[in-house]
């Protein structure tokens, strides 16, 4: 395994090259922080940007889904697909309207994904996404079943085509424009969990979790 | 102007479809809240998706980058995109593993961008995406001058074959699981706010704005 994923053609950034990042440990870092993958495939012709969850398992990222899902289906086929996980950091207040940006630091992976097929695997993998959402929630719930393994699509898709962005500090104005009276700074943003909410059945005598 | 989207090949819920949603203003609701879109489109056969910026002005979706960029050569070709929007609500959290969910709303919109040449809509492109990021900030900034306006490309997609997902509320168990004794229900998630923070080289008699 590489520490130092290889820039490619499609990976490396051309534009703004000190934004990019090619380690494999801050790239997870980002996967591990985030929820939500945005995956992009080409279906008949047809661009298609699919939100979904996901999970990172050493060097994969797994993706999940329902045998009937449009995405599964056109994943399952071993096409190549594009995935970005996006974390937003802060919106960055320039002195000029041109120098307006935001702090991110996003993901992207290029590759073909495989089906797991293998029961032990996939099991694994359910496991993974679970965690994922919230550790140690596992040995609290009901595993899988048979039937239900059986009717979930997890695809596997390899971590080795990758590259990470990252924007973070302050806004960079034009030299001319510090002298202006212009409030300029971040406004960091940042995804905060509220106060967890009971399902409406559930029985009272069962309290919250530690790991909640 | 249509209040309601009519259901396409591309964007009819197939799968769950209780929750597509086809109305205008709750699309752009949801495309209000957010920052970041996902632009997805094919060059030479590969897939991208792209993560940036955007705003939306009347009925059409304003991206902007620079003239540089990929993406933007790639778009301003007249090709067909396909732009996807998503927030984040909540972690479900079922009695099963296989009925964890995520809350979230989004977005996803398919067509075909223009460029925006008209210096006047260009300018008027530019103080969307900053009323966007923060109401009321663009009498502040300095506007954006010839040169600059010359440096960026903006983008202008048509917001008319489109629909939003949306999952709310409480896990849905199998019936059989509601008797188990395990916690269940949302963790609600929200992007918040932190403390602004002032650029290092801003003069200290410059106070914050009151639309901070």
């Amino acid at each position: 395994m590489t520490e130092q994923f290889t820039p490619t053609e499609k990976t490396k950034l051309r534009r703004i090259p000190k934004r990019g990042v090619y380690e494999r440990e801050k790239i997870y870092q980002i996967l591990d922080e985030g929820f939500i993958c945005h995956v992009g495939f080409t279906d008949g012709g047809k661009t298609f940007v699919i939100p979904t969850g996901y999970a990172r398992l050493e060097d994969k990222l797994l993706i999940h889904g329902s045998s009937a899902s449009r995405m599964m289906r056109e994943m399952a086929q071993k096409i190549e697909v594009c995935v970005t996980v996006t974390l937003l950091d802060g919106l960055v207040l320039a002195r000029s309207a041109f120098h307006h940006s935001m702090n991110y630091r996003s993901v992207i992976i290029f590759g073909t994904a495989h089906l797991i097929t293998d029961a032990k695997e996939k099991y694994d993998a359910l496991k993974a996404f679970t965690e994922h959402i919230i550790p140690n929630r596992w040995t609290d719930i009901r595993p899988p079943n048979d039937l239900e393994l059986k009717a979930t699509t997890v695809l596997s898709l390899p971590i080795e085509e990758a590259s990470a962005k990252i924007r973070n500090g302050d806004p960079v104005d034009d030299e001319a424009d510090y002298s202006l009276s212009v409030w300029a700074g971040v406004v960091p943003l940042k995804m905060e969990r509220g106060q967890s909410i009971r399902d409406a059945r559930l029985n009272s005598d069962i309290e919250m979790p530690d790991y909640l």
